[in-house]
C-alpha cells in the first residue's frame, strides 16, 4: 500500500523531468535498480529534485564522516523515528557499504542502550549538568 | 528540576553500594566528575547497577566500532527521541573522545537528512522493496 | 493483523449500541462505507462512543480553520507520530475534501523541512529566545 | 545551555559567509532580531546555508498552501516530535502571520484529537482499508 | 516560558466559564492548588472543558484499572513522548496516590527494558507472528 | 520482511549458544513456540544473550509490581514508540496473564487520554510547577 502510485519505468521513461533524476540515480549507484522511494516521490518532481541533490550533497560527498558512519548514524536516526521503509533501505545500504556483522552487533547494541538511557533520563528529568553546555 | 533528588557526594558516601558505582564510574573514566544522570539514579540502586555494568560493555569496551562512532550513533538516537539531556551528555562525550567540528556538521547533516527523509518515507508510505528483505 | 477483531456488518447490525455508532457515521458522512478503525473500536463500546462524538465536534464541527486545513494539519501529527493506518485514512479523506496535488506536494514539503529543523534545534539543544514567550 | 556556542552579532560581523545569511534573513523578515536558531546554526556555515536556502523555499516562497497554513502544519509537526523551541518559534511566526485565538484553539484540538486515534490505531494495530490506497 | 499566558488566581476569578472549571478541579482533587496546565489552557475554555471532562471520566472513575495502575501507564505514556510537563505532574501524581519506591523501580526498568526491545524490534523489523494477531 | 534471516528450529538446533537462549525460553514460559523476535535476534547472539537475561530479571521476577501491570506499562511504551511487533507481542502476552476486556479499554483510555494531554502540554509549552519538582 501507499499514499499514492509508485511509477513504472514506462512512466518514468515518458517524463523527462523525473527521467533525469532516474538516469541520475541509476549513474551514481552504478546500478539499474532505482527503488519504490523514488517511484513514490515521482508524483512531485519538484520534492524529488530537491531531496536527490541533497542526498548526493550529504551521503555520496567526500565528507569528515566516511560513508559507512553516515549509512550508521542513518539507521539508527530511522530506527528511533520508526520508519520501517528507511530502516530496510539503509540497512541493505550499509551491508553494500561493508558494514560487517560484528559491525551490525554493536550497532544494535548502541541503539539499544540509547533508546534504553534515554527513557530514564526523560523519566528522571535529570537537569543538564552544567559542564555539558558549551554557552 | 527533577522527579527526583540529585545524591550529593556526602550521600554518595555514606551508602556503599552507590559509592562502589561512583568508584568504578571515576575509575574507568580517570575523572573525578560523576554527571547527574548517576546522582539521580542513585535513589534506584538496582536499576544503576544494571545501567553501569550494561555501559560499561557497550560503550567502553573493545568492540567492531570505535569508540567515537558508537558515540556518534548515539548523539544520533537521543536527538530522534528528543532527550535533551542525553544529547548533552553525549555530544559533550562525542568532543572528549576527540568529535571534530568538521565530523559535528556531518553528523547534524545526516541527521537532518535522516530526519526529513523518514518523513517523506511515512508520508508516502512506501511500500519496503522485495531487494531490501532479508527473510 | 490486528489485537481485535474487526466487526462485520452482520455482528454490528447484532449490538444496538455500536450499530448507533455506525449509522450516525454513515449518515455524517453520507457514503455505506465504515473504515477498519470503528470496526475494531467496536470491541470497546464506551471507547468508541466517546471518539465518535469528539471527532464530530472536531472534524465536522464549523469552526475557525477549515475542513481541509484540519486534515492537512492531522495528515502532518500522523506523519510525525509514524502511525500507518491514520497517514493513509487522513491523506484519502484530504483528497476526499479537495486536496490538490501540488497542494500535497506543500504539505509534503513543509513536513521534511520541519522534521529537519526539529532534529537540528533538538541537536544543538537551542535556548528558546526570550521573544517567542508568551508569558 | 546549549551544544554549542551561540554567535553575537560582533562575531556574525566578522565572518563574511555568516554575515551573508544573518543580512538576508533580516531582509526577508524585514526585521532585525535574529533569532538563536540561526545563532547556534552558525558554528556550521554549510549546514547553515543550505537550511536557510530550504527554508525560503519552502516557508516563503508562493505556494498552493497560504503562509500561515503552512505554519500551523510546521506547528503540528514540532509538537509531535516533541522540539520545544521548534514549538515556540514557529507559534510565534504562525501570530506574526495572523494566527487567531480561535485558529490556535481548533489547532490544538486537532493535534489533541490526531494524537489520541494515533495512539489507539497503533494500540490496535488496525489494518490498513484497501480503499485508502492510491497503489 | 510557554506559548500562551498562564493565568492568575484573579483572573480565573473573573471570568465564570474558567472559574467553573477551577472550582471542579479543586473539590475533586480536594485541593486549593491548581497547576500550570490548566492555567495554560484557561485561554482555550472549549479545549479545556472537554480536557477536564475526559480525565474525570477516565482517570477518576472507578474502572477496571485501579487509579495507580491508570497514572503508571500515564507515566509511561509521558516518557515515551518525552514530554516534561507531563513527566513531572504524573510522577507527583503517582505519588500522591501511593507510589512506593519500590514500584517506582520496576516501573523504570519495565519502561528502559521496553524502550531497548522497541528499538531492537524496529531495527530487525521482525515479522509478527500469526499467533499474535485476533483478527 | 525483515532485516535478518529468522532462525529456524533446525538452525536453532545446531548451534549450542542459540539453542540454550531458546531451551530457557521454552521452559520459562511453559511452551513451544518461541516468537519470530528470538529468531531475527539469534543472529547476534551476544545481544540475544544480553536481552533475554535482562527480560527475565525485569519481567519474569517478583517485584513490587505484579506481571500483569509490568505488561501493561510494557504496552504503552510500544504504542507510543509505535512499535508494531512489541504491540501485537505485548498484548498477546497481557492477556495470556489475565487482562480482560474491561481493563484492555481502560488501558486503551488512558493511553489514549495521556497521548491527548501530551501534546497539549508540548504544544503550550507549559512550565513545570515547582510543586512537582523532587529537587
Amino acid at each position: 500500500m501507499a499514499t499514492v502510485t509508485l511509477w513504472s519505468d514506462a512512466q518514468v521513461e515518458a517524463d523527462p523531468r523525473i527521467k533525469d533524476v532516474f538516469d541520475d540515480i541509476r549513474a551514481t549507484r552504478k546500478s539499474d535498480f532505482v527503488n519504490n522511494f523514488w517511484r513514490a516521490l515521482a508524483n512531485q518532481p519538484a520534492v524529488q529534485e530537491r531531496r536527490w541533490a541533497s542526498l548526493m550533497e550529504v551521503m555520496f560527498a567526500t565528507g569528515a564522516l566516511d560513508p559507512l558512519t553516515r549509512e550508521l548514524v542513518y539507521i539508527a536516526v530511522s530506527i528511533a523515528n520508526g520508519c520501517s521503509y528507511c530502516v530496510h533501505s539503509h540497512t541493505a545500504a550499509a551491508r553494500a557499504k561493508g558494514m560487517s556483522d560484528a559491525q551490525y552487533g554493536d550497532l544494535l547494541s548502541v541503539v539499544a542502550m540509547a533508546s534504553q538511557t534515554n527513557a530514564l533520563a526523560t523519566a528522571l528529568q535529570v537537569p543538564v549538568d552544567q559542564a555539558f553546555s558549551a554557552s
